[in-house]
């Protein structure tokens, strides 16, 4: 069914996770990359109306002015993805360059007049492309915690805040959340850890958001394994004591989060789904190195000791290697296609069974990946159902 | 609801695995052990009517004379259990050790008089404790896999071979299996990866035995692992293409395994339910090392290596210490505890849902861990309204 | 050769490693352990005469009230050293334990009157059992660093300040340092990374103590590891780009090491042998986690990424699980009998052969493994040929 | 000083090692690699005068065809070694591969006369570029250990079979030693288990080579581990009872090793230093598996089980990761420079200092590898001296 093309705008477009995104949907576009680390080119979404990968045109906002072209390079260079593919694809990457805006790092006038400007560029390339809609990502870099402010929990005074030129009450990440759902009707997801939506006088925001919203922090490595061993403990009745974790990590993002500010919020949503799915006080001492000579290889080593049958002891340890933008991107070009759907089918709000793909679930409770992987299937399959009643009626 | 009193036969009653079962029954029992490592202790399964630990009574067939108070002293010095547990319970045991019955190793005369003296066993201990049932676990040292035979094919030509004397045609576990399911009528696992009813001219008399049964093949650890970790990658559409694996393991197990007839059948079943999880080819390497040294603590060590976005490397590396038979104790209770109420409830044959106890479920295809639990807890809601019904009617 | 007995006098003998030290000594003089785990027990060291286990009486200081052999229980109850040596030795930890002085956790007067008062409690042990000398060893918890002061660097000044009532200039371990040294003329050696005799205006008092001294920091686990594989690299030409660390541990140790302030010294001398071994920069993210439910055993993980040949990428990960005070306690021994043999050799100051032992050797720049092994066992030679000579003359 | 130019003849001049080792040595005379990963660039061998990068011309024996520039873009492409680096240095790619003769999988006549044509090949290169001399070293894929005939053990009985045509004694790498030391008196390495001048009735033709040899099996990755490590456990006198390994690598070293007959003599090198250095009976498993889809990435996982003080359990495990042919290459550097220098100072015969670089040292019993390191430098010292001596007598 040919419904007219999807935009994609990220939030960071020139970061790491939007590049290899970016290279990524262009490969498979080209039919010269294969669905590797695609959640819905499995089987079990088969039938479901997806859009194609040639469906979606690129563009978004970064504060960073290298080219696209030159950033995928970079990531060739250090191993990440490979420099044939980069080259294979370097004209559609000059195509969604084109399509990036620069943004300030602080707010042109008021931050309402900021977020207007925003939209403004969001919508315009909706227009300019003729795109049924766009969905906007954020996959820029971690901001730190805002400190808390009265505003935060005042609908009123915080709008009344937001007129008032030079006031920088909002961190960046909540300027394009609204700029994207209120100002442009844009779906959105927060694929970072960074406040987005989650400012209190925000929430009513979300929950009538009028499209579909997913959100936060993308779930990508040692706490999707966290998520997925958690429950075998908590079934086979054995009480794990601590749970201890080590993250060695350079590149962009390691260097990001050596800033104490900016892993505070990290490592709170890390420590999170593993306390909701044990069920009780457990010891979770975690810690996140930058360690710049190993690029964007991201080591997570964890320690978990249980109690068995007896008093005896088990431990288990993990160690996970992997590039993390990789990870990451395939369950962006994910979000995108998911989103579409929920759109095309009328749904708005918090999409619960989206949570499946973060680490802090909007509008669900549930952070059992297994559980989460079941429902977000049955979930796409009904949406299908609602979608086409949608474009009947 | 009074029922009276439930018996556990173990075959191999003076085993590791069944020695701690019975040390931690009759902790469980006198109060001063914690439920821990016990899946129906969990509230999971609140309010399904299931036998209290000190309803049962412990016997069994063993090879060995060696008191079980004696075995589960050596257990503690060895670290396994709590010295303080083994003597407080020390009567218990006593009282256990009075109803383990010897059996040779041939048979006494042909093997169906074998079977029918072990029947014999089990139902003589059935009367003398006047209970409504008695329900067979076969944690006996794992068997050589006997080599494949014409009457293994052929019902009546196994039936006419076992009525002759001298005749050593079916391995010590089948013959148990069947003094259990047909002797005595008795629900029966099979805890072990030895044969057991996996003859294919029993099958039929697996399907038809009139009583619950259940196996194969305990899954404890790595296996248990790897059948939660594997729909992790599956969903995430990470391809898999190797899953290697280290075991050390000393105690009576690791001598047992380091027989390469022995370990066949063990690496069969754990190789098995990873290519049926992973849906296709991966190399598996696996090995089973004897290291006397280690005594009971088992530690695994595997290593995954899957394919990502963008032809990515990940790998994952797992390492899992535990004592084995701490780890399979409560896991015989729990399976004792669950086919009392399937025999209560009248069901008979393979229960399916009980697969998730297993290597190598008997009556499902499905070994991805999470599914399984959710199965199992639907099944015992299930089971246990339909107990009702049954003991109405 | 009989001397005569040597007493130990253990500063913190109550503590982890001074109980075990305590039990492992008796549990060596009864006969009923061997001496593994201790290096004056190596074949390097036939004949070299150090005093017999059985030489040895032992004393010391605490904080704390609880008995010997109470503490000694519980280390046993915790799995740490055996329950049945526990209870062949109680009549030693009995009398040990009466040799066991309270000191206040706040000077008795003035700062020299508490150092008075402890050496005359190592010389009235002397005294008391005629010993020809006492070998204090430092093993009490870990102190906080105390921020700098224009008195640790004028000697005159610390002196005046010491001789005042009520001035708390000095930590303990600096108190029972010099009441070893100048106090009672008592060998010692500092097994903490506490600062002891690091004060910049004590270095002479060390320099010239007239008895042998040795520290600091015990190298018993991961440190021990990493001066035995920085080496590797080094001559090998790979270059080691980072080092991570991870340390988990409960118990007591735990419990200190979780305040950062007396954490500090500790990472300190943690990483300075690395630094030192490697001879460049290289990044060292190290924590150390306190987590409770381990109890005693330390899991210590590293990872160490090198660079190799044309740009390779190289990298070892090591786990090292023991229990933290059965690794310290035969080096505390093995200390007391080589200092006992330096001091009968009349040497004085610090013993830079002795910087085996230590993750901050006094006296050397030495931190690699088999060199200082191979210098270790030379010098126990070499003063075994010299103590010989001067008990000639 | 100039002493004219050096050859090096690999044997397997095609295999992974051997081009790693030629556009190494290519690109570091170029000066565009750094010499990382070679021992004699370390500053413990700055004044020993060894021939620079510059002074070597490549050639060698092979069986296949493949041009080297070819499988040094293959190695490329696999990520073993930068792309850019084998595009600027392909011209010196094309010189050696020039230089490479085929050899046939049979005997061209008898094996004396196979001897004779390899030995031709070595000289004529010789001659061809007026090379002072030609060191050979073996880097072929690891043979199957051959069947033991009565004449590996009788020289007369030996030499009469070689003389014989169609008789196929001898495998490839003894061919190729005898080719080496006595056909064209080359100084000769073997870097492989394979059994070369093992044949015991060649140790005589060995010790008396005229030339100076070394050998054999080289020390990478997890061999030298070991070796570094078990010191440690010794000096401390820490009792290790176990020491397991699990070894996965594809590639062609992956498959070779896949053939339990090729895999025999790997095995028993790499466990024969373990014994040695532990000096008691200690159980080592030890498994070697094919991995394709791991490509040259080796992983070798260990676990060392040992006692401490009372009883304890302290545990250790390692995993290591690395491209085995870079670790490979610069060691074979390093010993065409060392045997060089030995050949100038008129050394003749297994020289046992270079045992540093191998698994089974000839001349040797020395395992421990600091010791070994200590050993090689003075060696290189003293060889260095009397290397001027020779050059002035």
């Amino acid at each position: 069914m040919n419904e007219g093309r999807t935009g994609v705008w990220f939030v960071g477009a020139r970061g790491s996770v939007a590049t290899t995104a970016t290279v990524g949907l262009a490969a498979l576009a080209e039919g010269i990359a294969r669905p590797v680390g695609l959640v819905t080119a499995g089987s079990a979404f088969d039938g479901v109306p997806l859009p194609d990968f040639d469906d979606f045109v690129v563009g978004g906002h970064d504060v960073d002015e290298t080219p696209l072209v030159e950033r995928a390079r970079r990531l060739a260079t250090g191993g990440m993805i490979p420099a044939a593919t980069v080259e294979a694809v370097a004209h559609r990457l000059d195509a969604a360059d084109a399509e990036i805006r620069l943004v300030p790092r602080t707010a042109r006038g008021s931050q309402r007049r900021e977020i207007g400007l925003r939209a403004d560029d969001i919508r315009s390339f909706r227009e300019r492309h003729g795109l049924r809609r766009v969905v906007v990502i954020d996959v820029a870099s971690t901001e730190p915690l805002p400190a808390d402010r009265p505003e935060f929990h005042d609908h009123d005074a915080l709008v009344a805040a937001l007129a008032q030129d030079g006031v920088e009450l909002l961190p960046s990440s909540t300027l394009s959340a609204l700029a994207a759902v209120t100002g442009a009707g844009a779906p959105y997801a927060c694929f970072t850890p960074s406040i987005s939506l989650g400012i209190p006088a925000l929430h009513a925001v979300a929950a009538d958001a009028g499209v579909p919203i997913a959100g936060q922090d993308g779930k990508t490595g040692e706490t999707l394994l966290r998520t997925v061993l958690a429950p075998m403990f908590s079934s086979r009745g054995m009480r794990v004591l601590s749970w201890a974790g080590a993250n060695l990590l350079g590149g962009g993002d390691g260097a990001t989060l050596a800033d104490p500010a900016a892993v505070e919020s990290k490592l709170a949503s890390k420590n999170r789904g593993l306390h909701d799915l044990l069920g009780h006080d457990v010891v979770t001492p975690l810690h996140i190195d930058n360690v710049p000579d190993l690029g964007d290889v991201k080591t997570a080593w964890d320690h978990v000791h249980a109690e068995g049958f007896l008093d005896t002891r088990i431990t288990l340890q993990t160690t996970w290697t992997a590039y993390d933008s990789t990870l990451a991107a395939p369950l962006v070009i994910d979000l995108a296609r998911l989103l579409t759907l929920a759109d095309q089918a009328g749904l708005s709000g918090p999409i619960a069974e989206l949570g499946y793909f973060f680490k802090d679930p909007w509008g669900s409770e549930e952070h059992a990946f297994a559980r989460q992987a079941d429902e977000l299937v049955s979930w796409a399959l009904r949406t299908a159902v609602r979608r086409t009643t949608a474009q009947v009626a």
